[in-house]
């Protein structure tokens, strides 16, 4: 079949995309005029850029000589919408930081979306448009995307993914291996907070209106904390799937050293502690995504820490351990009664498609 | 639950991966040790390059002052094995051509993989190795990863997505929008292939086994064309969803020309064409997955073709038409019986899930 017998002088240029009632079909990636129409209508729309613009299969720019930086991640989280964001907003934030991990500024997006057969086209819409603003929050362009379609039951919904690249911050060299005893270890605020209200949520918690997931992007603070204390940071790390304990457990292998925490020092949300004890779950596992661990070197510990309190997204931040000298590369943490335990990553399924 | 209670001295580097019987679990998306068992055993090892070796969430490298280009793509082909490769080599190759397309030598490409429990790990691992070898083939690293996983029945097997940055070729200037009317349409070879094998393994067709997807990496035919005619290269693309149709379609738009076809300049295989006539499929709708058409100046399009014909991926190139003044930015064809018919894209679904 050719398309011939379908054209009609006059109706070559119309463009149809019932944004209200309508559904993704098979054909929106089908890779002719109906996928054309959602990406010219949808996303070129809302991720408006003039690279983007290019309309070519692949975005064209100029860089300086630069340290740079490149990842990925992608997006597979249940539901999709949640209390403090949805996966259009968590696809920007969690590529944002893990960038801003590297010490880097994020420069570019590429978006690919999986869409499976059925989803409303309004979803679509609202999880897109989160998508633009939490990228001109974030002030990154989606530059290049790709849509699939798979049929009704061989997806879940919209599964996103995220790649981005950066440029290194000037005097800036962090990286998972650079742990010293001696060092100090920060975090930017509480901790648990994406993971338990996604787990409320899914469980039908009745409190689950008051949990909030914290994701956001990490950039600003990021580039703050340079500024006040470049050379003198050494890790960062976004303790995302697995947490504090999974993301300081793998820091320690890394690094070739220990770590001890300080329990009483966790900043844990009452309503995040009490949702915890009902599920069953340790927040030292649970995921977050607005939150960075900083290990840094002990005599800008304390003005490090200030700075970041000074930030919206650093506001309960707080010293919460320091790298030691452990062959065994453990994670230790010093309890509220004093006792000390060592603090393992998990090993079984604990919280599935968190993220 | 913390993972206290596991830990055991001794047992704590302990990895397993059971390669030969064993199967995705959710606890491999999860974030703790059975993920990064997973990272370290399959992808790690089979991607190896230093900077994937950092280790961190993103890869960091130096780039002196350059053009670049940055392009995704997700893979969602139904089946995952096919004559002339699989999702993982396509994966590779959809990329790396994308690259190619903006005139880029590829450098690094990014892999998200979204697994659906129950996968088997041989088959994953068969998939991973195609990737690393397609990847050493077309000389780019694979430099960062995701992995996440969803229940058994959420997904269909594995989904990847690639994303790419490329450098790009000093003189090359390739745009969709720069055809001109009197410039050159060519082929590097023989359309519909990939398409075909596809379907026609997916329709249990017996003469399946003559069918060969063309998928390949392009990037050293564009480097050799790009030598020989750089400046005079005005569109490259690879006509892979939707055909030769769509792609000449979208460059009429983009660049406000015509574009007319000979029908009997087009290089198609006897098999392929057989194989279309029995599926009810038209040779300029079915994606290719190792070809590209280039539209260049008129006088140098004869030594371009003899350039292309040198190349064992240009061997059967050959030029197909020219752009010519449209209002109406028809693609137009002359059929083999010296007719004239419009060639529009397809509205309706034609070949789901092709890659």
């Amino acid at each position: 079949m050719s398309g011939q017998s379908e054209f009609l002088p006059g109706q070559r240029q119309a463009r149809r995309l019932d944004l209200h009632s309508g559904t993704v079909q098979m054909n929106h990636g089908a890779g002719g005029r109906a996928m054309t129409d959602l990406i010219d209508l949808l996303f070129r729309k809302a991720f408006d850029n003039p690279l983007l613009n290019q309309a070519n299969d692949q975005a064209r720019f100029h860089v300086p000589a630069q340290d740079m930086v490149m990842t990925t991640d992608s997006f597979v989280i249940s539901p999709l919408f949640f209390p403090g964001g949805d996966i259009g907003s968590l696809a920007v934030h969690g590529t944002v930081n893990d960038l801003a991990m590297g010490g880097a500024e994020a420069l570019y997006l590429t978006a690919g979306f999986i869409l499976e057969e059925g989803l409303p086209l309004a979803d679509l819409a609202r999880i897109v448009d989160s998508m633009a603003a939490a990228a001109r929050e974030a002030g990154v362009q989606i530059v290049s995307g790709d849509t699939k379609v798979v049929e009704r039951g061989k997806g879940d919904g919209v599964f996103i993914n995220t790649a981005g690249i950066g440029r290194v911050i000037a005097g800036v060299n962090v990286s998972g291996d650079r742990a010293r005893p001696g060092d100090k270890v920060l975090i930017s605020g509480t901790i648990g907070d994406h993971g338990v209200a996604v787990m409320s949520l899914r469980q039908g918690l009745s409190f689950s209106t008051q949990l909030r997931s914290d994701s956001a992007s990490l950039n600003g603070l990021v580039a703050v904390m340079a500024a006040r204390a470049g050379p003198s940071l050494k890790v960062l790390r976004d303790p995302t799937r697995g947490g504090v304990a999974a993301t300081l457990n793998e820091v320690a292998q890394q690094s070739g050293v220990g770590i001890q925490l300080q329990e009483t020092a966790l900043p844990v949300r009452p309503e995040v502690r009490g949702a915890c004890e009902l599920l069953g779950l340790d927040p030292l596992n649970v995921a977050n995504e607005g939150k960075l661990l900083v290990i840094c070197e002990a005599d800008v510990a304390d003005e490090l820490l200030a700075t970041m309190q000074q930030q919206p997204l650093g506001r309960d931040a707080a010293i919460i351990g320091e790298v030691i000298e452990d062959p065994l590369l453990l994670l230790r943490m010093t309890t509220h009664i004093g006792g000390d335990r060592v603090v393992d990553w998990l090993h079984g399924e604990q919280l599935p498609r968190i993220c």
